[in-house]
């Protein structure tokens, strides 16, 4: 009996040990239909230069500089598609520079966050909210959130290694079929774990 | 005899588990006596303006420039007292802005690490070794080492807690009678963990 237990332990251990790719978001914002008529003119288009890790999301050559109370930053990239509402997405360290005290939150909750200026090389809009720190998440497929015996919404833990090794609590994981399976974390977050490109991560439940 | 190694564990967890205060070091250096004849004047003594949580050591009013391939901090503070050998701790942030790609390391490990140009209002010197980003670790009082039953240079684990919740692994404690006991990180670490002032972590062996 007791036997069995290890054994069933074991497995259960196992089965939450599995390697994940982890990726280090940058700060970027996404842009709704509206913010960009008044950036780029009228029905303008966004400009894809490069594909993202998750399918249908992609880099755009327009550039926009993000402006706070206390500072700016230039060149932030705009990623695609257009969206319904325009977010903002900085580190904590961005937040200090900006002067904006950005909260962390799940993509798309933007309710009740800080506002900023952007402005293109044609104009300048100031919107009321939408600046986010990007809360640390794992996108996953179904398949692997299946394999991983993983909820959508679940809160896990990742472990990564190296010198500055550690483990990522409150990890929401996001579980879509449009998803390529990868953990994301900002770049106060790659720096304080010593993030190299193609780190792996282990999924501790 | 089963229950009492369940009642021997459970005990061995609660010893693990202590709080301790965490705090975040910006960049700073350490400068050596012959840097400060160089930057400041042959003799000059370094001004203490406020003490640090460690015994001994405190903020100086004197600020330096700090220079790599790529940029400059300036008003970097220099700790005193002065050192054996001069040291510049930063984050890899900085290491980014700066062009220069410092190691993590304890303090005092400096063999093998790159340099910078120091400037003061009076001067510039360049060294060529000194630059890292400090390795996270625990100052611990002999007292709390044996309450936390901790030896010099074990690595243990630290977690903190709130939205950025993590736990620190390769924490490396250092146990010296003159040191407080206290978790010092960096700042991409700190902004990382979404570091509060006064926050706490729990020790995990």
């Amino acid at each position: 009996m007791l036997s069995e237990k290890i054994v069933a332990g074991l497995t259960e251990q196992l089965i939450s040990h599995l390697f994940v790719q982890v990726e280090a978001s940058g700060r970027h914002v996404h842009l709704c239909r509206s913010d960009i008529d008044q950036l780029f003119g009228a029905g303008y288009q966004l400009t894809r230069i490069r594909d993202l890790s998750q399918p249908g999301q992609y880099v755009c050559e327009e550039r926009i500089s993000v402006t706070g109370p206390k500072g700016t930053i230039k060149n932030v990239v705009v990623l695609g598609p257009e969206r319904k509402e325009t977010q903002i997405e900085i580190s904590m360290t961005d937040g200090l520079a900006l002067g904006i005290k950005a909260p962390i939150r799940q993509s798309g909750q933007i309710h009740n966050t800080p506002g900023a200026t952007l402005s293109s090389e044609k104009s300048s809009i100031t919107i009321n909210q939408g600046v986010i720190v990007a809360k640390r998440h794992i996108h996953l497929h179904p398949d692997d959130a299946a394999r991983f015996q993983l909820q959508d919404n679940e809160i896990i833990k990742i472990k990564v290694f190296g010198d500055r090794s550690l483990i990522f609590d409150e990890v929401v994981a996001r579980v879509n079929k449009n998803f390529k399976t990868s953990v994301h974390i900002d770049y106060d977050e790659a720096n304080g774990c010593g993030f190299k490109k193609d780190m792996l991560g282990i999924i501790l439940k």
